[in-house]
């Protein structure tokens, strides 16, 4: 039984973490450390799990208890926390946030897509979680990296949890609900990770990226073409080849929704030729493919568990 | 011209009254106070009016300027800012908080529901604009309130604008889409106001009032039942009848639904009998005549205008 | 390993049940009959499944390949279909549609409340699965059926998918999105269930129910009141003890929202006294307390699997 | 007044239409056409039109009565009726459907789009209003159509309305509520108009375009971007220099959100360069800019009223 702790366990995907890890047969959750909440039960954050758990949140994180750490608690702090650690844990680290996403800033983390690094991640103590739009794009370019020309062309549109729990105006039920706005276009800040994870597959182009907020609460759909040379049957057959083993991707051969992906950890791809453009559909539920649920793939995989462990979850669909 | 000065101009009624009045043809807005947005044009704070006016938020009110002054400062503070202006304003104050509602509170304040004071309102210096879930509730039942029994049952269900601007836990979209919630039930803060209007027409009895938050945006719905000994001809007479100069209020032969009033001042009111209870629905859109709609219409009434004067909105529907 | 037939299998309940017992570690779908989809895989219709699953749907009914058959074809379809199967048929029936529901109809299918009739199910051949808000009803008046007055109050709001796969007016996205409207009020036909379920309790009285369509998916929500001598204290121990021993009903100690039980197979009560009223908030999953969950459930007991056995869902929250 | 005659007016847009014309100052609606509803009040389609006025639905067209028909009886019927009405009629036609859009299939029809047409528009008898998606684009490009590069990249997100009121699978409330799909990538059928109007004024590239279904009723967003040397300053100008004089046509300064526009006649356009693209953010109402509120623009321009009579909404906002 692998002994879990959750750092800054309040937020919305440590929340997915406890509903994925109480009922995971291989772990158990030994604390969730949450500064704001500490000595409460964990269901004052997270309501649903009131009578599923008597977990309580704790002040303090206790290293010793545990063999693998979440780190939830935000962009930015999981740095100097595991600075703080120093060597006497022994245990793993599975990072949520992008501190340690890119190679200037990994250290000794891998960057936790198993389409990628799936060797790497076996035994891997130190891991980056992806970021959520991060993976559906990455998920949507992997199979042709080393054939994509010098512009891909990406839309995204993302679910209001992407944006976590904390309220903004954008966040505001009355603001966001039957509205969709643009958001931060060629300039997200998962570009950069994108961008790498693409280039150690081969690619030399450049990522335009246009993300847009959406009046849902789960899942991203992404939309990218590109010119390409490939006929529909090839470029459909590269991202059958590429994901054949992968227990969590579907290349379906109709045109998805979202919802089919959503309450899963499954990503789905669409792949299809007009002209001399291939256009990739890529779904994601964000909260789970897109952070916890890969989160505890990454786990499964680094400690030797079947990789579906615990993340076979009933769709939601409607 | 009727000159309107509008106080606390940066919430979601003052954007409301001032999407009206930019299109009255008998008004023009002189100033829209707001300590927040002093200075800033007012589509910093009500986006959809950029290129509308050229109208900026002033940080001081300027009661000389003006012939009314609309208050939507919030509860709590027209009180005081009614006493800080003495006796000098010769002109006309219409309050949207709850300060001046209750007979206790009143002074000489009419509470503005046109359907019981209407006489009274007729230049009117003062007047209380009702509450949303208190117009919408008077107006579902006043028609037969001399004649209601012991207790009258409630329910009622409220698009989130209802709750202001200011986030709060629920209302943060990630947690109200697709999401209900019951709420102060039996202890609405309008059952003071929805008792005293009734009572004056001769109600003796007890409302029960389940409140409801729904996931839209706008608009309130309201189920009530009680008692009768009424046919349902009879029933349906009555509130024809009650209604029957009323140029806002429809009484319905068919089911309605709530987008049928959104974007409108009207209420929709749809009365059957089923066995021995007489059951009525009544509709408002929360902001107008639940709010700045109804402002409006009392600024008319109080000002010798037609009632309907910039009132008659393109309806919504979908 | 329980051998699964589902008789219908192309709509939202059968859909569900896919969804459920492809997961189920104690069951195995043999066969879904659909005549409209007869041949095609299961993912035509229920596109998540996609990936999933090798199964089709067949034209025939196959009896004697399994243990159970799950009936989803609708309302007045059940009974002809049962006595069409006359007594070669050894296996176990569970009943979506309300065919066999009332005692009129029954015969011997044992009405599938688990709350009110576990003893009866263990083992039961035929089982009468409840109706949607007919379960969140009964789960909310239960308790205290015997000590109920003349009079219940009862408003319910629902989801969409409550009314089924065929389009109508009422479930075209341009219609229902950010709407509400009442319908059946008082005539509900599950009420005949409701009021044999607490007669059997010892209720005498009357049940008055006001359906409501929401503008979500997934979800049941009931707001229930009643006159009651009972205090508060006394109240809420009544529904603690009457579920103290069930896996999936948590009485609460905070005001929730109806996501708490969203994707999961739990009801959520909440009981609270407001002045002489006793006022319950029940909530479930329409979809699954409500029908394709509560199925399983009934499944696993007649079976003498544990009630939980693959029904413990990662709820979805947001 | 101009006597107006509404054929198919049962729809969407003939609901609009109907909702506009009602309130207009310098119209009057003489008859509302419809097979299906012949005979009824106008409200049995139009729901919330009940009390607001006596129309009923008629069968027959009555040419001689009116001085211009709105067409709204969907693609593919228009052609045949103005065939059939012969040279009798004197009066306009505004065709709503795609029958006349292209130069092929015109005739004498004028592409109802102001920002280019409008001196055609004076006077003009027969005007073929633009498609909604066709209209947000054009109005994203028209202002550098001279000036783009081989390609541009356009994604447009359309609420459920723009797929009129026939349910359909994905109009059904369940399925779309929180979901989204693309659909018609690079194959939509406006993109004809679209090109016949952009290179009109100069465009000799090719408009990639990828629409996305969204779960909202009203609204269009559409992110455009290109390749362009020149800077943003220039970009911003030539779009304000280009819509200086369009009472409906807003170049803001802010991000903006698609509800600014909902319920208005107004675009709204946002341009910025990042890197060597520039980049539009164009948004209008479907069934207003994109359908009916163009109509009566066009109207209104034809028999030389002033453009915005009738046309000034006030916005919904929330």
């Amino acid at each position: 039984m692998i002994r879990v702790g959750i750092v800054g366990a309040a937020g919305y995907t440590a929340g997915e973490l406890l509903r994925i890890l109480l009922l995971h047969p291989g772990a158990e959750v030994v604390f969730a450390q949450s500064s704001s909440h500490a000595g409460e039960p964990v269901w004052t954050a997270h309501e649903d799990l009131a009578g599923e758990t008597d977990l309580r949140f704790c002040e303090e994180v206790i290293p010793s208890k545990v063999d693998v750490m979440f780190l939830c608690s935000g962009h930015g702090k999981s740095k100097g926390f595991v600075e703080s650690l120093g060597d006497s844990y022994k245990g793993s680290i599975i990072d949520l946030s992008n501190d340690f996403r890119l190679k200037a800033d990994a250290g000794d983390f891998i960057y936790g897509l198993p389409q990628v690094n799936l060797s790497k991640l076996y035994g891997a103590k130190h891991i980056a979680n992806p970021g959520c739009f991060a993976t559906a794009i990455e998920l949507s370019l992997l199979p042709l990296a080393a054939k994509l020309p010098a512009e891909v062309h990406v839309t995204g549109i993302t679910g209001s949890t992407g944006a976590g729990q904390k309220p903004s105006g954008t966040s505001h039920f009355s603001w966001r609900t039957s509205n969709l706005s643009v958001y931060k276009p060629f300039t997200h800040q998962h570009l950069g990770e994108v961008t790498e994870a693409l280039v150690d597959e081969g690619f030399t182009g450049k990522v335009n990226f246009v993300p847009v907020r959406g009046d849902f609460a789960r899942g991203i759909i992404v939309s990218t073409y590109f010119d390409s040379d490939l006929t529909e049957e090839q470029a459909v057959s590269a991202y059958r080849d590429f994901y054949s083993c992968d227990p969590f991707i579907r290349v379906v051969d109709f045109n998805p929704d979202l919802k089919m992906v959503v309450g899963t950890n499954r990503a789905i791809l669409y792949v299809r030729k007009y002209g001399d453009k291939v256009h990739v559909i890529s779904m994601i539920d964000n909260l789970l493919k897109g952070a916890s649920g890969q989160a505890v793939e990454n786990m499964n995989i680094s400690f030797g568990l079947p990789r579906t462990e615990g993340l076979q979850f009933k769709a939601t669909r409607f």
